[in-house]
């Protein structure tokens, strides 16, 4: 496996890097989570919210939301605040909808009630794969805010269905590698995310060729370490919440 | 494959809608291309702007970009329309951004010199699968463009490397089944776009799990469908260009 | 008449265009009409909504509202796409202003009951006039509407209680002309916009004096030329939905 | 002409409002004027900005623009702002597009060099007819303007080439009235509003049927008692410039 | 007091502006004053709304809320308009928020019962100072909007409790000063603006070195002056209301 | 001093919460703060841009300027996120321009040479006195970017001239306290933010009364709060950078 000792971070090709999920980090949020993929930090914040969008009202049913977001230096260069442009950017919209689809794959939406649960993931420090992270992370500030409505009998053991954690994988000089940082990310010919239950169900793929496409082969093979990864974070995840 | 007949397009499920490009339907634009699958039709121009995006000035390529829009009423109920709503919803952005990701995938910049072109895809009418009936005709009318661009030796024959066609399938039912319509989509538990060359590379993949999680195989037979499909389209879009 | 050899469409100055008036061309709307006045096309869709604006509410009466846009590449060079640009121009609101009064000039909106009827108008390919065309083809779509609704009793026959439609003139090189395509209006010292009934009711009169003023005699002959040629769009509409 | 007793003003029906065109209340702008048409009152500057349009650097020409604004309580009752609102509605782009046309056709931008004379018209109290009160007082604060120029020697004479202003007359319980206020507007069948040059020729004509269509009679009576009220504020606008 | 001869303004340190507060100068608004601090002309206008914010809904209380805005040409230099810029600078945004404060420190919100009272201040004309000219001069309009609301048996006597005003104060080359105009504010090492009521009492301090830091002494000589800035400007607002 | 014990907080009246100033906290900042005054935590980072505001260029001189945000869950409820809202709230626009102004009363702009530092305060958790803990923290991290400057030869060490820190302090149930928290400042009557300098200086003043005036008295006793916990913030500050 000599080609991997070319990944800038001078992991094997299979190798996530650290990984903590640290639990109850804000004094407001039902649930919160301080989720680093090595230097990448998302602080994910689950809040109730006793009301549902308007056209689920009246259909007992409740709603998982998540919002995404970048403090402005958390990358490289400063970026241009979005509140301060007006709007969100086309990725941000992108990665939110993202986050949102993948947590309600694993909630029972009629079990959680009318009332609607938003997630919010805001990057503090950024490097390749916020939105893995930020999905990782959330489940685990979702979990902490069903403990809380559970604890208040507002909600049974039911409504968190599985685990859900997601990881990217991308071909770097030819070679299959799990969990690009941001330098290996911008070099990859071919960047994958994954978005994968406890039970190994997958939720969303997303598959890019940046450069050349790629074979039907490669993304065998992307996938292949996207299941092993997501398998060590959904461990994570129950270890975290012990 | 009895379980077909179910299809409320009554297609069998590798069997796509009747498909036409009709080229040169603007009088303005340098390319264009009216693109149907079944009742979905979207309307491709390819405009030569002598610009590029600022970021790109003075680096001896150039770019192509693509923006997506539908018309109030070309859906079953009227939507709100995206200039008097003040903003372009995220399903848009991600839509047009994955159009011109994919029109780029067989684009060489650097033939293309210092100039960029647009691809507008306005749908017309809607009946599920906008995106990839949208990146299909996009090619058209970018091939077009660049046989004007020739014709006035602005360009060489080598800027456009390759098809780029797309198709939606899904899993209907429990059965796989290529290029949904609407009432299809609605309906599947599995919704998976595949944008691919007319080399059969892969350039864009995005699978969405809209019920319960799917399988890694169920994910393997749906790429196969959309294997054949896009060959069929890269075929058509050869005799639309003869 | 010597002087019409000079306008660049070699048409007489009181020859129209090739009109044609294409119904039911959406799949989705209650009412639709695809109009050309040459190469200028407008495709004009009416949506019947369960509702009225605000202000309206329970006052028995319905409402009939116009909007107006223009696909980018629909012109010569490419205009920015409203949506993205985040508004609409203030050319855009005059027209679908005038659109929606010209409409409601020929409605009973008391017979319409608490809905609304909004008129779509989107110019797929532009060559001047695209105002007086979209006029003239939403009163075939709004007819179309109403059959609909009268097809399933939810109104009678007295909602439309006249035809409308609208023609622009103009003083090109000293000689009033007709129907005006964009090279033409481009050159005009004058350009006027008539909107007429079936009955030969004047609606709506904008005269613009684009170089040096006009008299009112000129006006006379200019009001001359419209007369005539909205008595020929309204014999057009009535053929059109025998 | 009895009829004219019904006008809720009791004027005659050829009758304008008290008018007063008052200059220099500005302290910072290069001209400036209050023009009053009985209760409706406008302040309109002139600014001289030392730049002109992108569109039209290098042309050896100026410009002449226009912006409209109300104070939230100029009307009966209170409007939101619109800089609150986030955007100007399509009647105020509407009015102010007019108002710049009207200058200009009676500008000869080349005489103006490469400047721009941006004229503000805020309604400070609202009764009928601003934009015809505006467009009046406009050209004194252009004309004023000007003449400050003149006296810098940035301009000759020949920049203003002749007056412009502007009435709105309408059609009330079936007599043609001249010089409508809000009460008489709100309730007149027809309303239609006229600019018109120091020489009489037609810049601008806006006619529109609240209610029933005009007939080409009326409108003709309309436009007689447009000509007699422009000449008339022509008038005013000399004296008050002497 | 020689020092003070170095004021642009030629005042004494403590002197002010000519005051003047005209009431009465809006044909629509509940109550109205036009206020003059020099060549600072504000227009404020009190506007009885029967309605409340959604979040005071239901609670027996009124709201007084404010709005504040600048002609383009206020200002030396024309300023973009805000409603064209499509948002409220923060500026105007702080300015608004400090008025609708002062305004409602002197009103028993219980008293005025569920309404909602906003007063609008637009400068006319500004030369420094134009937030403390607004809250003067909103105060007048306030109060005879509330006298308004007496006469037709809304409310009683006891809805305004006390007078407030304002004034800016500076360090000008040095020295205290009073009200400073545009010139002075612009040169002040410091500017500090106070708001009390007419029993003395300190609403708001906002003090700001714009040079070099000031010291508490400096600071106590300014709020020295303010308070009897303040104390005529009451006299004034008495005299004017009698 | 019994009354103290009414605080919530249980602090005595002239006591601060524990104050943190955590430096490094970003992996691509020029300079980071994490800031925390008890649960009010704030991250600020300074990052240099090599370019000035537009109307700075040419002067040889550099701008400093100040962005704050919070994140939605920052607070006890979650507040709507300013980028999908579309705009920053008038609060937020206050907030970042004292910090900016603050920040610059402190710096040689001449000896920053022609460079913009920006820094962002963005508050992670909120309890009260977040503007006041920004200014504060901003400072180290200011202070941390012309470090790195230095460093590289950039400035000398003459542009950051002394030291800023900022402290809100309040009327408490009657009693002058320092350093309010969320229900201190939600119940308390006066409510003064002051930012001052290492030397002691008064930088900026924002007194507000919630409920009654306050006096001339109270104010001073405010004050003299504000001088002791701003020498101590500067002290923690001296040692933070050692």
């Amino acid at each position: 496996m000599e080609l991997a000792l070319n990944r800038p971070s001078k992991r094997a090709p299979e190798e996530m890097r650290p990984v903590t999920l640290e639990r109850g980090v804000s004094k407001h949020a039902e649930g919160s989570c301080l989720v680093k993929f090595g230097d990448t930090h998302v602080l994910c914040t689950a809040s109730l919210e006793e009301r549902v969008p308007p056209w689920l009202r009246g259909q007992n049913q409740g709603w998982v939301t998540a919002e995404y977001g970048m403090l402005p230096r958390a990358t490289h260069d400063r970026m241009r605040r979005e509140a301060s442009a007006g709007k969100q950017s086309g990725r941000t919209q992108e990665i939110q909808r993202l986050i949102g689809r993948s947590l309600r794959a694993v909630v029972d939406l009629k079990a959680l009630g009318e009332r609607q649960i938003s997630v919010d993931c805001d990057v503090i420090q950024a490097d390749g794969g916020t939105r893995t992270a930020s999905i990782t992370g959330a489940w685990v500030a979702l979990h902490d805010c069903l403990q809380w409505m559970k604890a208040r009998d507002m909600v049974k053991d039911n409504v968190l269905v599985d685990h859900i954690a997601a990881i990217s994988c991308g071909i770097y000089e030819g070679t299959p590698v799990a969990d690009l940082d941001y330098l290996e990310d911008s070099a990859a010919e071919t960047d994958a995310n994954f978005v994968m239950t406890g039970q190994g169900g997958i939720v969303e793929i997303q598959g890019t060729a940046e450069g050349k496409p790629f074979s039907e082969d490669e993304f065998g093979q992307l996938m292949g370490l996207a299941k092993n990864s997501i398998a060590k974070l959904v461990e994570l995840q129950k270890l975290s919440i012990l």
